[in-house]
């Protein structure tokens, strides 16, 4: 065989491989966003069916020594090829002692206990939700021990994988340094006079309501909308099937609108990075290779520093009155700056405040790196979780509903937390270098948010999927990473909206 | 092999069949409801890639040879199972000379067809879909011609697919009855001095607020909500998952909130049927397997023996009155139920009332006969369309939108429209008989419309899916299928509604 009819070869499989995927894909979507309660167990049996068919195409002894054959040697390859097999390789060395039967045994454990999740979030019930999450972690850690290759400790080895670089000894590093600059702040709010009027944001909005203005926001933040979906589910995420189809999820609540617009923002600036990536990527196989910090430094670029920033709520306050005449006319354009960026310690990470939001992932931080690496398991896992809660937010939990069981995450997926907090502060810095050469807040205000988006898909997207994080922040920003970017932002916002001494 | 192992076998390679055809069913319902626009092509793709895997499973030598001789001897088999192996026989013949290739074609020019449909009747333009619509007649003509045993002409193979026992002869004469029966009583009603009152039917309505009166409209009508999906799309369908998701889609017009009230009506009667079939049906794979009419005589019958009676109109007016109060105040009970039955002759097919309905699928039966037996091509096809409006109903098709486009039908499929018709007059039949056991209008006055659905379930659809049209019927009934009680239905209620002399 030639090294080209080897690739030809590689991309026939891989066409093969992303056809289930997008099936498997699409019957997940469906029984997160359509499928009744009574359909949902057949629905994910038919995807643990299917999933062994991409899973054997990647383990055949042919793909994996074609996938080596062209690793050793790249003759006749273009850059793409070669980044590709590269990935291949790479993904194969993680999971080439996988069998097809723990393979199964994985992918049934993981929809067991998401269809499992759902149930007992409702009930608040951990103690029926301990057994599952007991088992993916095990089955997680079986997996990382039997790569050839191991980092320090198994979370780290899963750190890695979220974010080429990454462990535990980077990101003690870079919480602790959040926490001196946040904590303080923190406290100095608490004890701040200024009272920020927040009557207005727990009023009832009509769900149709905020569904025109999700359709709204998504338009003018820059999206493609005949390439897009907006649907609604249990916990917001965004997905997507290719360039011309891209899904955005929302959850809404009566009585907390600000829920869902910036869950829009963010799943919006998730969906705006899926469909601006390069089409060769795509023709390449090498699409969406990006780490999962890069990918959410989009998302919560969107959501905080275009949509928690006064310019943006001076773009959306007109649609705003005009949608909700009825419920906020008597809010000012100030108060609804202001009431969108309260900070304050709360319960939900995904309605937290800008500023509060990382003492939220550093929480699971630690109880990941904890039950990962075995000091300790699942039991009075729930507990734990009340307590960091009451010490690093001084919060009490009610209920595990609102507390261990708010998230789906680990349901199947330990160590991706932390790039929520990453890829906020590779947004802050980015934001830095991004002024050089834009005046940001006037693009917001005159509804040209589409040269924020052009600018981070010239410079930013375009080589995302190509490039590991480190050299890629340093690349778009010319600087190595540096945390203090994003703490500073933080203390000037916060500062000045609370009126705080310097 | 035992006579037990070949089932085994069977059943083993259906349940892999019916795997692909969920996962091609959400695909489909995907698009259709869901996808956007640049997604479609790949949609279709991937469903075209797919669909020649369970097609390969039923038409292995092994697989039909199997069938060949349970079929010869069906020691050992329960009556489900030779009732299975005698669905898969007939089918098998009416296959077994399709190769994979032509299936591939033929799958292609249909979701093209698809495709281009959607783009056309958007513009109306029928030039651009004729080469569609013509490949997939000639396509399906051939299919037929390949099977070793024939009807008399193609379309009467085909209308004996949908329906057994079918044929031209039949449905000639049972058209000609109708025509009989309608046409003078049509003339009548267009020279009664009666006048209905109409300028609310096109008052806008909000689209949210006709959302939450289908929700309603689906619980009254006897369906399991936890087992139901509503969505909308552009030509309103039900279709299923197996017994725990069945689902319904519905079309909002703002201007013209019954098109909504009669498509959920129509909708649900088919979800009602999904979700009643016995139990053991799904677990020998014979569930489905009743005719069109029949199922269409479900629908039918919740659409209009239900849900145009005066009963009905008592049932929802309160919740009508409650949802919709702003639009409707001065609107009183007896003008909403003269409203959804005016008769008059109109254009489009789903919108029309009750009496006129069959001179719309009369025209689509006389325009099927001729271009699949040949006696005309698609060429001017819409001219002849617009000619059979001008004749039997007496309406100017303005453009092909709302003429030969505004079906999704024809995109591939032939021989389905009688079924509507006839699927009327059964429920027509069948009502007489049901009258013996139930005060079906108190049932619906009642808020108990469940025990129609009981009634249906016990004595029609428990014997659908194993039981030929014209057996069934009578069976339920007592008698042979006799359109003159469809007939003397329609004529007593159009008396009464229009005051018109006997």
């Amino acid at each position: 065989m030639t090294n080209r009819q080897r690739i030809n070869y590689i991309n026939k499989t891989l066409e093969k491989v992303e056809l289930y995927y997008r099936l498997m894909g699409k019957v997940s979507f469906d029984m997160q966003c359509i499928a009744p309660k009574k359909g949902l167990q057949r629905a994910s049996d038919d995807i643990n069916k299917i999933s062994s068919i991409p899973f054997k195409l990647m383990h055949s002894k042919k793909f994996m020594s074609t996938v080596d054959e062209l690793y050793l040697n790249h003759e006749g390859l273009n850059e793409y090829e070669v980044k590709l097999i590269s990935n291949l390789y790479e993904s194969k060395e993680k999971s080439k002692n996988i069998t097809p039967k723990m393979q199964e045994e994985y992918q049934k454990a993981t929809s067991d206990s998401y269809l499992k999740w759902l149930e007992c979030k409702e009930k608040g019930d951990y103690e029926g939700f301990k057994p599952y999450l007991g088992k993916v972690i095990e089955l997680t850690k079986q997996r990382v021990l039997l790569r050839d290759k191991q980092e320090k400790t198994i979370y780290d080895t899963i750190l890695n994988d979220f974010e080429k670089g990454n462990s535990i000894e980077v990101l003690d590093d870079y919480f602790s340094k959040l926490k001196e600059g946040i904590v303080p702040l923190v406290k100095k709010i608490l004890n701040s006079k200024k009272v920020i009027r927040e009557d207005f944001l727990s009023r009832k909005v009509e769900i149709y309501k905020q569904e025109r203005f999700s359709k709204w926001l998504l338009e003018h933040e820059g999206l493609d909308m005949d390439a897009l979906v907006l649907m609604t589910t249990e916990h917001p995420f965004t997905t997507g099937f290719g360039l011309g189809d891209t899904r955005v999820t929302t959850h809404y609540y009566e009585d907390m609108f600000i829920s869902n617009l910036y869950s829009i923002m963010h799943e919006g600036g998730h969906a705006l990075f899926d469909q601006n990536e390069p089409e060769i990527f795509h023709k390449y196989h090498i699409e969406g290779h990006m780490s999962m910090a890069m990918h959410e430094c989009a998302s919560r670029f969107f959501e905080n520093m275009v949509g928690r920033s006064k310019a943006f709520i001076d773009l959306i306050y007109p649609k705003f009155l005009e949608l909700f005449n009825e419920e906020f006319k008597d809010v000012t354009k100030q108060e609804l700056y202001e009431g969108v960026n309260i900070a304050a310690p709360s319960l939900i990470r995904t309605e937290a405040d800008e500023l509060t939001y990382s003492l939220h992932i550093l929480i699971r931080y630690e109880l990941e790196k904890g039950f990962i690496n075995g000091e300790f398991g699942v039991e009075d896992l729930d507990k734990r979780w009340n307590e960091k809660y009451k010490e690093y937010l001084g919060v009490d939990v009610p209920n595990n509903k609102e507390g261990i069981l708010q998230d789906v995450h680990w349901t199947d997926t330990y160590g991706y937390f932390p790039s929520y907090s990453l890829g906020s502060a590779y947004a802050a810095q980015i934001y830095k270098t991004m002024e050089k050469d834009l005046n940001i807040e006037e693009c917001i205000r005159n509804d040209e948010i589409y040269k924020i988006r052009d600018w981070l898909k010239e410079h930013a997207w375009s080589i995302a999927s190509i490039t590991d994080p480190n050299e890629w922040i340093l690349k778009v920003t010319g600087e190595k990473f540096n945390p203090d970017y994003y703490i500073n932002y933080l203390k000037e916002k916060f500062t000045e909206i609370y009126d705080l001494e310097d």
